[in-house]
């Protein structure tokens, strides 16, 4: 098989997830084409339609997949591969493929993801615009789902200030959805990237856009949710940042407006209630420098600047392996801040994840 | 000595707290007035001001604090009266004697202290107003301070309903500070209780307005903060409530707002958000009927009605006295749930405290 082929293969087959794609991979290591064949009709462990479409692939469907990735410059970053998004990996369902315009680099940085109502207040939509400009200057990436609202003002925001931003999107990546969004889309492409795990051609549908909200949670550090009204899809994005084990946030507001309930239920179940950007750098325990940073460009993602406690967990980390557990126990921080902690510093490279739990220093 | 005398002693007596009043008063028993005055004297657990005080009490002080009693019609309540409030018996600093105007039996009754600024905003007034409304018509006992702002809609909403209310002042009762809630305070005595730890002619001094919001927070099951500004007095209350294990809760406002800051701060340290009065009681675990009570009559308190835990909480306990812990294991509530249920079934009298920190069913 050609390699862009396979590619374009295994990210179009359906109901596979990332944990399966991997495991496919290893198995058929070395393989010729026709026994990996015979395996994947034998496996249990994938989804019939997986299994269907893996056997007897829609062919023509994966030249147009081929051409179109040709055409636009769109990458297809697998599961497993060096580039996959590192806190992507973790969740507990993760794409087995995500299609990238712009920047797959972006991925990688520290991201908050910011999202809420499409049809916000005026000062809501305000307060994320100028919110996400201040996390963008500060070095957060700014990840959101491109919709109307407080979505598109959060992506505006970060772009205003030059900052990396990141839109994950319900359909596939040859059209904009909505469509007055093309050239925000453009703009996002130049300054971070579109992601996706739907393949080309794949229409608004609205169950695709619960499951988006997993990507745009799972990318992220921590998501803040800035207004929503009561069971909205922005309550959805911070529960599945909750199972990812992500921090959860949210701006309050008058007890009056339909479009608090939301934030105020999260913070009723333990978000974190967000006035000023320091809440949310504060729990995230990244410090930032107190001067603005100056306007970056879309591939130079600057790691943000760590403060005591990382500096604290790296020395208990030492150079020998250690788990979450010894590093609790040896640095007196509590679980969920170290596991935290970790993940940053596994994005920075400082650290690396081993096999049995454990964590290595790397630098 | 007459009886009103001494208690009108006693209630004077500097820098006295309730636990030291007891201490004394069980030691005095049967002892003549010469034995009692030698033991004073010598007594090292008392402040050398009560000492002094109560071996040579300022007589003059004491016949004009009998004569304003008997005129106005006050009472005196010392900590050991059978009808000193249990709840307010409990805080760490509890004071030895209330002076009382009105309905000394609103002080035994389930109380909810809201407190907030003096310069609420419009929005903030008319929530007071609503908020205290609806509590009294639940059957909870408003308790605030007869300050301006929202002290006052606190104490409106609740009469203007036909509730119970409760004013803790920071003066003598002998005058009304702010003097223009003249007539206000005339309601409160009618439709509830005023009430002072400090003697009658004692001047609105700074320092005595965070003392007296101990005894608003220590009569309460917990403390309701509508409005209030960083480092605000409203905080203190709060503050005092979480020492004496109350709840706190705060409602939530726009970030914008000076006004919601204290309230932020108090979400963030673990205060409970409030968007609707069923916030309060589900937390208080308290179930009211859904149907508005009527208007009441000043002294008609009627207990609120018990939920399904509290029946849960009366079976584990059974009719042998239990200690928390105990009763924790038995019904797998939060100890500090079983500590503040218990505290409720004590104020109607269903359960009774008892040494060793046992607690023994009485109906």
């Amino acid at each position: 098989m050609q390699a862009n082929r396979a590619r374009a293969l295994l990210a179009r087959a359906p109901a596979l997830n990332g944990r399966q794609l991997e495991a496919l991979l290893a198995a058929a290591a070395g393989e010729p084409e026709r026994a990996l064949k015979a395996r994947i009709a034998r496996s249990v462990a994938l989804a019939p339609a997986t299994r269907e479409f893996l056997a007897s692939p829609d062919e023509s469907a994966i030249e147009r997949d081929v051409a179109w990735l040709a055409a636009s410059g769109a990458a297809i970053v697998l599961y497993g591969d060096p580039d996959y998004p590192p806190l992507l990996r973790q969740i507990p369902d993760p794409p087995a493929a995500l299609y990238v315009l712009g920047s797959v680099a972006a991925l990688a940085t520290a991201q908050l993801a910011m999202v809420g109502s499409r049809n916000p207040t005026p000062a809501g939509r305000t307060t994320a615009h100028e919110f996400a400009a201040w996390f963008a200057r500060a070095g957060l990436t700014v990840t959101s789902g491109l919709a109307v609202g407080i979505d598109a003002a959060c992506h505006e925001g970060a772009l205003g200030v030059g900052g990396l931003t990141v839109a994950v999107c319900g359909t596939g990546l040859d059209r904009v959805y909505p469509a007055e969004h093309a050239a925000l889309a453009g703009r996002i492409r130049a300054q971070g990237a579109l992601v996706s795990e739907f393949p080309p051609r794949t229409a608004p549908l609205r169950r695709h856009f619960p499951q988006r909200n997993r990507i745009i949670s799972g990318l992220s550090l921590g998501t803040l949710v800035v207004e929503a009204a009561r069971h909205s899809g922005s309550l959805i994005t911070a529960r599945l940042a909750i199972e990812a084990g992500r921090e959860v946030f949210a701006i309050p507001g008058s007890i009056h407006s339909p479009l608090s309930r939301g934030c105020h239920q999260l913070i009723k179940s333990g978000a974190k209630l967000v006035e000023e950007t320091a809440d949310v750098m504060s729990e995230l325990r990244i410090s930032v420098s107190k001067e603005p940073l100056t306007p970056r460009r879309s591939d130079a993602a600057q790691p943000v600047a760590l403060d005591k406690e990382y500096e604290m967990l790296l020395d208990a980390l030492g150079f020998e392996p250690a788990t979450i557990d010894v590093l609790v126990a040896r640095t007196h921080l509590p679980g969920e801040s170290v596991a935290s902690m970790l993940l940053i510093l596994e994005l920075e490279g400082r650290v690396a994840a081993l096999p049995g739990g454990r964590y290595g220093r790397m630098s």
